[in-house]
């Protein structure tokens, strides 16, 4: 039985308030061998008083050895099973420029790029044309119909965009435009499955007037797809939980994602210093608060050590004004790790705190990695976390008798 | 979704060499309670300078309580799921005298068995005959002929030997011969599912000759067939993770197994003491290197402690020999633990040890058992040891956007 199928079956109502801070990238490596990782070099000391008299642990965001996207790291953590679920790329980007995607729409990612004059493609990004002809272009190519369906169109960064299909009946398996390097002219889309031969034949019309329309464009004068996909049929929080949920998040996909799931955003939260406002504004309104925090991920991304640590900082800062709401359930965690060594996502596990009065003691005195290998949650996957926080929550009822 | 999967999806091309030590049954318990494991009485200043810098774990080998044979012992160190992929005893003993199973041979094991003028069991090993015998009595019954297939035999040891039919649309479910207890005829093989009936047909038919051949002998004067099963249909390391992947073993067993999953085998290896050249001078050709070392699990199923001990001393010596060649992973670890004091496998979790650029300190000092629940690996199933070195040899890519 899976997990989410025993959810639906216990969750019962509850005045409770659980907040999920997640704080993107979390958790790391040192630079060097016997070093400190960013986390275990930031000073925290409202994580550490909290860990003090709560609990922790590791958790594998999907599988061991797996790095997981944002996607399926988020997912994860919303308690939704990441392989289950899987969000292609073109959904992604959608949901990054905070898109709303409907069920019936199939989002394509975008590329400029440069043909000759015999189609062959000479560079697949067109030259990296800024966002300024990007956002020209884009909305130059909204001129065109594609007949039976509503077609939109979003500039996403530079030589990238996302379009959109919306209309019955379309599938989300249709194979990649793009060649994968130069020399070769841009692939057909064409369907992997029956079911998707129409949404194959849409885009072709679609890439055929875009053709036209870029013909006489430079550098950027055709185009190629990637990571078509539907959105997919995720069940809501709501549903799966019985939770009222809202995100308090300031970049789209986080958004956006939550979104996928049915959450609330409250898209007038523009920075991070607004967020605990928001928070404490909504506090009566929702049961589960996801609160988001992007810059730890993005230093780690960097590779920059001591900014995430900085950054590792700030969001222990964010901890008292959370405790004054007086949540009855607080998680603290990220959705991968990032360790700045590496210069991108990883497998490694991620630190999770979790404070709750119905935590049992695990002697753990500092949130860092190594500390969290003690703590009394063990290492365990993700998508078990949201069990964890509904049952310190008060929101599960027994199962069996 | 397998876990198999993922790993063919997401692997990717890389100049990185994974090393993956393994030390039959390494892993033990204390004579005493109070006492110290195999493990841990030995001096291993190598392991525990390598454990200091790099992290490590304990392994499950299937489930927790289950105790594996080498059989699905090696296939969860290699990352094949060992319930999925369940290899026949049959198999097992053809792979041990490296007779090379093609994708349409059945092997059975066989016993030489004495039965009474009624054809009554009366012993089931038919007195333990040497070897000398065996080998005998193996050459005589290659007379034999079964029409419409070829066969093979082997002789293995003492009493027992290995017969092999090749032929198209055998299939692998058929019935033991032995009955199992003294005082009853033998069985006539019989067909589980009805794709077998044919190979049941052609074994009996083996069996009937052999009693002719066998009647005038004493006292190995009649057969048994025991296990009887196909080659296992299993894909190859270079298929799942795009790995070209040797053997450095010395057992035929260790050896075959390896085959299965399509790794190279370096035939001229002989002797221990040869290993570690072998493993240099075929250093630029494979990416993974199996380098498997027998005398731990020997001596700890002999209940040799003090044998075992420096069984497991000498593994220790081998460790600055193959960190000379800089692999970029380095894996050590058992397939089952074999405590001196079982004197047999065990279902204890395995230590292991992981060391790489890209590990996260987990403040353990020792490579034993002990320490080793300490470790940052946590408590996994081996089936996930090889995307974990996979993610280390950065031969993953990111699952999902």
């Amino acid at each position: 039985m899976d997990v989410q199928e025993l959810m639906r079956e216990l969750h019962q109502g509850s005045e409770s308030k659980i907040v999920m801070l997640v704080a993107d990238g979390l958790g790391g490596l040192p630079i060097e061998k016997g070093g400190q990782t960013e986390l275990g070099t930031a000073s925290t000391p409202n994580l550490d008083a909290l860990v003090k008299d709560n609990t922790c642990g590791l958790m594998t965001p999907v599988l061991p050895g797996i790095t997981p996207g944002s996607g399926p790291g988020h997912l994860g953590l919303f308690g939704y099973d990441p392989l289950k679920y899987q969000i292609g790329r073109g959904v992604l980007e959608a949901l990054g420029v905070e898109f709303e995607l409907g069920p019936n729409d199939v989002a394509a990612r975008g590329n400029f790029c440069t043909v000759d004059e015999n189609e062959i493609i000479i560079d697949r990004r067109a030259g990296r044309i800024s966002s300024e002809v990007g956002i020209r272009l884009v909305e130059k190519m909204k001129s065109i119909q594609v007949e039976g369906v509503e077609l939109f169109l979003r500039h996403v960064k530079d030589y990238r965009f996302v379009a959109i299909l919306r209309g019955e009946g379309l599938g989300g398996d249709v194979h990649d435009t793009d060649p994968g390097a130069i020399g070769k002219a841009p692939l057909s889309p064409t369907a992997a499955v029956p079911q998707s031969e129409r949404t194959a034949e849409l885009f072709r019309e679609f890439i055929k007037q875009a053709g036209e329309v870029l013909k006489d464009e430079h550098p950027a004068n055709m185009l190629t797809l990637r990571g078509i996909a539907r959105r997919p049929n995720i069940p809501t929080m709501e549903e799966v939980y019985g939770l009222k949920s809202v995100a308090v998040a300031v970049y789209p996909m986080y958004r956006g994602l939550a979104r996928l799931v049915g959450m609330t955003v409250l898209t007038e939260v523009q920075d991070t210093a607004q967020q605990l406002g928001a928070l404490r504004k909504n506090w009566d309104a929702f049961d589960f608060f996801f609160v988001h925090y992007k810059y730890t991920d993005s230093t780690g991304e960097d590779g920059y050590f001591a900014e995430k640590v900085r950054q590792t900082e700030i969001v222990d800062g964010m901890i008292p004004g959370i405790l004054e709401l007086n949540p009855d359930v607080l998680v603290v965690t990220g959705d991968h790790c990032t360790p700045s060594k590496l210069k991108s996502h990883s497998w490694h596990p991620i630190p999770v705190l979790l404070a709750a009065d119905t935590c049992r003691p695990d002697g753990v005195e500092q949130f860092n990695e190594t500390q969290c290998i003690y703590g009394g949650l063990g290492q365990f996957e993700s998508r078990f976390l949201m069990p964890l926080a509904l049952a310190h929550a008060g929101r599960l009822q027994k199962f069996g008798a």
